[in-house]
């Protein structure tokens, strides 16, 4: 496989939550990282998800979203990823950005140039990237 | 908070439509316009929605498609903002464009340089911006 | 109606499963692909959506994520469409990939440019593009 999902997580499940039509499924992505995914049930079926499964997580880099100084604001997106800036490529509309979290993972994010700017987005400087969890694709090996 | 997500709408939430995983939240964002966010039910008790509260609404960029001449065509997406182009910029594959809606909030749209050829976009042209209830994100004070 | 998505794929829809908050509307979009999108149960009355009755199905390109050599995963998202490359525009961050599939219609994405390099798309090699089916909006004549 080789996909163009520039985040690329791999880790076992260690959560599940069923619903009638979705399901929720933690993913630890390593540090005490986690990742939570929204599925439909069929999904969670076909793939045979289960807690403890090996599983990839994938997430195209313009549904990251980057936040920083964060602090003074919850949101409705499950999965925020803390970790410092390590490299900015700048293009004429957009730049894309590369976070290092502390576990050791990475995590790739489009945004528009200006967005980069007001940010103050440069290697070394703090900032979170917010995944809602329906934008969350898990694979399993076939 | 500083966040890379061009659309940042703030406004009072005006009804709450609760199911068993998900709710629908609409939030005033001025004018008469509204803006619908699908949220988990879970995301909904932890930020301690209500109606009348104050929240923000974020949503990226590449997340807001475009229409033009749309009185021919019904669309399932939630949410429809009809203003004109106060700006397009063009890069190598992407253009960024803003629209200026009645209320006089702005909605930023990431869309590819041919659509925005396409569609004719410039200055003062009439422009419809169409976003997905799911992918809008709440925030609330912390 | 002219909108800024890249993916218009017109047919009759061929299946329905209705849930509570949700339905899956399946529609088929030419050779033997078939596109599922979620939509609410309120656009599906508002819509009136049934059986053989035609639609449009808009995806934005960057909400298509390309893979290959994919035999060897299962993934959750409900949309595999495989076909062959058929153009690559490169910029300066992304990169606008144009597909043929099988059938006689067109997918276009957008990758990083990195992403489009690591995949080795140029025209005429094999790729498939997945699509979450809450990524697809469904419109009919107003």
């Amino acid at each position: 496989m080789k996909v163009s999902a520039r985040n690329i997580f791999k880790g076992p499940i260690s959560a599940i939550k069923t619903g009638i039509v979705n399901a929720e499924v933690a993913v630890s992505i390593g540090g005490n990282d986690t990742l939570v995914a929204v599925v439909t049930m069929e999904s969670l079926n076909a793939l045979e998800l289960k807690t403890g499964k090996d599983v990839v997580a994938l997430v195209k880099a313009p549904w990251v979203m980057l936040m920083s100084e964060g602090s003074d604001i919850r949101l409705s997106a499950r999965n925020s990823l803390t970790g410092t800036v390590k490299s900015v490529e700048v293009g004429t509309v957009n730049a894309e950005v590369s976070i290092s979290l502390p576990g050791g993972s990475e995590v790739a994010s489009v945004v528009t140039k200006e967005a980069a700017a007001e940010l103050g987005l440069r290697p070394g400087v703090p900032v979170t990237a917010v995944i809602k969890a329906s934008n969350v694709i898990l694979g399993v090996p076939a």
